[in-house]
């Protein structure tokens, strides 16, 4: 628990402890079990988690989608970078002046055909690489992101390898590195900014799968630009999977302690009322109980969609397979949405679910040692980098525009995840509510078609002013990403619980009240308004859906919340929570804890002195020497 | 800036520091400027903020509403509490088990009539006094909230003055105070734990304004309870004012940032855009400053409310005059109210705009220095202290439906805020949808009737459900405290403009743009599936008013962005935010402080010895001492 006293130096200092015990897993496990352990780790220490990815995600992963094969054997093998030994990658691609538009990075790296050479620079102080993990005190190499310019032609961004420390940890000449310092959250990561002052680096450190300078300085350009960033979806799905876990682990807790705690009797009762069962308790927590199951097993797809497409990808390179390729390029437009949509969805509303949880605890849920806070700000960044969630949403909600567009000129979608829309000229003729009565809301097909026809409606509304201005409908594009990641998730949840829970399995029934009021409380109650303004909900249902059923439904998964969350199957370490633990001692393990690690001996503060002499002070006029009293007025007026 | 480096030992040394030197104003400066000083230096420190309003607010205010003019008189000015000097209050409230519910605290002050004093104890430990401000190593004093016990008969809680330190400022027997350590936010405020054991105080440390005991153990119970917490109400109107300026500073922030920062380009344009220039941008940030523009003035009513409030209720007792103490007491009815509504929905408001203003700055919304995680951490628990946010909705939204419900059984309210809900009948009755056509919307008082409608078709809805149950219809009690708070801030900004501001004022198109982006923006369009099924708004004009009407606002306001928030008037040292600042040179602001709090000559870590160790580690077969090599299996296996 004294973790949560941390200061940003004993942090960092724990951070790096921890990375030099996984370093030796890494050496010793497989790499899907080591990465699974790195995961579940990163729930305990996000910054653990990030630092790490850093150097085993982002950097090789970005050798790996645009550096020759022979290039990525050399830096993740041969230099060890993929055992964390010898040398640490950082990812520079942020800038001071650029963040979302990586195509509009300033830092140049200019051919110089004499020595057969780049020199990477840093032009103006908004072009200094910003925010880079790692790179304040860890990092001995970068990939930096840099305008390619041969002959003085700009060929715009492309990647290159960037050493920035030696082999005694000392900065190379022509680099600047600064610590960025303290931040909303994640203080265990050494972030830094580096300005590059003509830095030379060989040819050859440039990553060249996709794109080419010879030795004369003639320049091949990659085939499909979209190729170069397929690296960085890693990162995305990664994120989904973590609200997930986040999701899990804070469920856990603030339903453990409303199960724990009681507040305000009901007339007659002889014992105050558990927190749990005030419905307004059951309506904050249960839908957010109903999310994260239904989150693990989207994530879950969304993890083996991105690990077979890579496969695939792979394979169909190797092979030179023409329709397997065919299949993962439509798999890589697929996996774009998907991740993008899910990543901003669900961060979203993890970062929601979080602080409502902690609200749901009370005052306890603002004590460092409830776990809220250090995730409420180490979370907060899930939402902004890797692909800000606006950002992101938008430009699935342009994807899913175009695709309804391109449907009803007649294309049909095929190998995509986005055939649902194929249906689009019917659902968009269909006048008649797909919702109407009240017991639709149990056919989860006609939900999912409900949610489809929402799609379909907004965007062909939109398909107009799209002509003209994609801009001007940033709103509704973000909206419809997140209407894409719910039918997602819905449409996991069902074929998995249909193909994977017996019909009659004692788990299904609650996991059928778990999966709509998951979607009656997350999809149907929040988008109301948009489905009652398309036609797709009919006003006579929609207060039965927003009110009257998630109520009963919160009723019937009531008596079922410790073993929903205890399947979640988190140990006392994960939860990380004196509220939260397994036991339910609420109020020993608290009080318990806090005199541990603030012993009562210790009664006076550092600053107790000052405040005592304060409080002792004596009168204004004394402390004014007495010099404006009546009487000297009468000596001085004289 | 360095300030967000602190630890929280050097916050709370800081917060000192502060608290002395504010001493000294209290002294010399007219009570009303000094709390004015007070509120605005809690926004750079709003630990400063809760460490003196913990003594002067809360203490003080206790005393002065639960004792006897004598008793407030000695404690406040013969021992000056009141000039932070000789002693200091803390308020012992909430216990480990018990928050919300006051009335359950635990605690006993049990009369010893052998003694002439009252015996405070600590029965268990869910009984220990928790969360308290101060306690941990500053306070002398408590007042503790403990229920009276006389004779063996529980008289509920009431409160008494128990010292806590001896003019040495060591703790008293009796007395164990522990620190309750880490935090959320408010680093700087020393919140501790207290346990009495059997602590004597005489009977006169008794608050006997309300209730007494007397020498021989007759009690007197005080005519009217909600009386001796009308001193809690001070706490949330303070509250609901901090959430407008807290939402002044950054709107200012993200604004600025906004008009400042370019991110990508629009096809054939020279520049990248500037992110205010983004329609998606606009609504997102355009109605948070509207909505700050509106609780500024919101809130400035509701704190004239009170103090008009308090100098009535003194006048009445005063001079006995019974009308005017009549009408105190419905004005008292109207402040709970008023204060919880507006504590609650405007706390949870404010919350939500400094998180959308921290993502809209992208990354650098992250970085410490720019004041957002600070402020988030501080912020949170606004929406749980002094009144949940919840229970204290839910207890307004109580109030409306049984006001509406006297009101529709003939009672005719009179000197209550609630008045507009007289119409309740004709309200009810009426068929016809308030808002139908587009322009109905830009007629305020046709909007405010729309909202009063909602309300009482609301709260019909909910009577027969309360008279079995008031706990089922938690959510929608909430739902009408925040429209009550709406209907509150519309109606107050609506006779402001109209009566400050001259038809012809060059100010007045501005100001009515940002009303109405106000309540399109924050009432109408998040409520608007509530008022599409309570039939108040047509359907034909729901699109209208969430999608087109709030973006052509947007871009109506746009222009006005600079002058509009220049007009919060807040110095450099108020914004402390490097993004935010007045010159609006954003990245030589942000790098250059940067460089000056993390010298980049500092380029190695306290932990760069043990990350260099890992990196050059040999490798893991040396490690094991080449014990497991098929060499040694040869030997080995012989």
């Amino acid at each position: 628990m004294e973790h949560y006293d941390y200061t940003q130096e004993e942090e960092r200092i724990l951070v790096t402890k921890r990375i030099e015990k996984m370093s030796k897993y890494i050496e010793t496990e497989p790499t899907k079990k080591f990465f699974r352990r790195l995961q579940l780790m990163t729930v305990i220490d996000p910054s653990l988690g990030i630092r790490m990815l850093v150097n085993l995600g982002l950097f090789l992963n970005c050798i790996r989608g645009n550096g020759t094969d022979k290039q990525y054997e050399f830096w993740a093998k041969h230099k060890e970078a993929g055992k964390v030994k010898q040398m640490y990658g950082c990812f520079g691609m942020t800038e001071l002046g650029h963040g979302s538009n990586v195509a509009g990075c300033e830092t140049t790296a200019t051919f110089d055909e004499e020595t057969d050479s780049f020199i990477i620079d840093t032009p103006h102080i908004g072009a200094t690489k910003w925010w880079i993990g790692g790179a304040a005190y860890s990092a001995t190499h970068t990939v930096c992101y840099a305008r390619l310019i041969v002959k003085g032609v700009d060929y715009g961004v492309k990647t290159f390898i960037v050493p920035l420390r030696d082999s005694l940890h000392n900065l190379l000449p022509g680099i600047a590195i600064g610590d960025i310092g303290a931040k909303m959250g994640r203080q265990g990561v050494d972030n830094g900014w580096i300005q590059f002052t003509e830095v030379k680096v060989p040819r050859f450190f440039m990553l060249q799968r996709w794109c080419k300078v010879d030795r004369r300085g003639n320049v091949t350009l990659p085939p499909l630009e979209q190729l170069s960033y397929i690296s960085l979806l890693d990162g995305r799905v990664g994120m989904a999977t973590d609200s997930y876990r986040i999701g899990a682990r804070f469920t856990t807790i603030a339903l453990r302690y409303a199960v724990g705690r009681r507040q305000f009797k009901s007339e007659g009762a002889k014992e105050e009322t558990k927190l749990i069962d005030y419905p307004l308790h059951q309506r904050r927590l249960l839908p957010l109980l109903a999310l994260t199951y239904v989150a693990a097993v989207g994530t879950y797809r969304l993890e083996l969609q991105q690990s077979d497409l890579l496969a695939n990808l792979d394979k169909a390179l190797a092979n030179k397979d023409k329709l397997l390729l065919k299949q993962s390029i439509s798999g890589t437009k697929s996996l774009f949405v998907d991740s993008g949509s899910l990543k901003s969805t669900l961060t979203w509303l993890a970062a929601d679910l979080v602080n409502e949880c902690r609200q749901a605890c009370g005052g306890h849920g603002y004590s460092a040692y409830n776990g809220f806070g250090k995730t409420i700000n180490d979370w907060a960044v899930q939402c902004t980098w890797e692909g800000d969630n606006n950002v992101l949403a938008m430009s699935t909600g342009k994807t899913i525009i175009k695709t309804v567009q391109q449907i009803l000129s007649g294309k049909k979608l095929k190998d995509s995840t986005l055939e649902f829309l194929n249906d689009a000229p019917a659902l968009y003729k269909a006048k008649k509510a797909v919702i109407r009565k009240a017991d639709h809301v149990d056919d989860i097909d006609r939900v999912l078609k409900a949610i489809a026809s929402l799609i379909v409606k907004i965007s062909v509304d939109l398909i107009p002013i799209s002509n003209t201005s994609w801009d001007s409908i940033g709103p509704q594009r973000v909206i419809l990403s997140k209407l894409r990641c719910h039918y997602y998730m819905l449409e996991t949840f069902k074929e998995k619980l249909e193909n994977q829970i017996g019909a009659n399995s004692p788990l299904r029934p609650q996991l059928e009240n778990i999966m709509k009021l998951y979607l009656v409380s997350n999809i149907l109650s929040p988008f109301i308004d948009e489905f009652l303004k398309n036609g797709v909900i009919s006003p006579a249902v929609a207060k039965y859906l927003t009110i009257e059923y998630p109520q009963t439904l919160c009723s019937e998964v009531r008596p079922y919340v410790i073993g929903l969350t205890d399947s979640f199957q988190q140990p006392d370490n994960f939860i990380h929570s004196l509220i939260g633990k397994y036991n339910g001692d609420i109020y020993s393990n608290y009080l318990g804890a806090i005199k541990d690690i603030h012993d009562p001996a210790n009664h006076k503060a550092p600053y107790s002195e000052d405040l005592e002499a304060m409080l002792a002070r004596p009168s204004l006029v004394a402390r004014e020497r007495h010099e404006k009293t009546a009487e000297v007025g009468s000596i001085l007026s004289k």
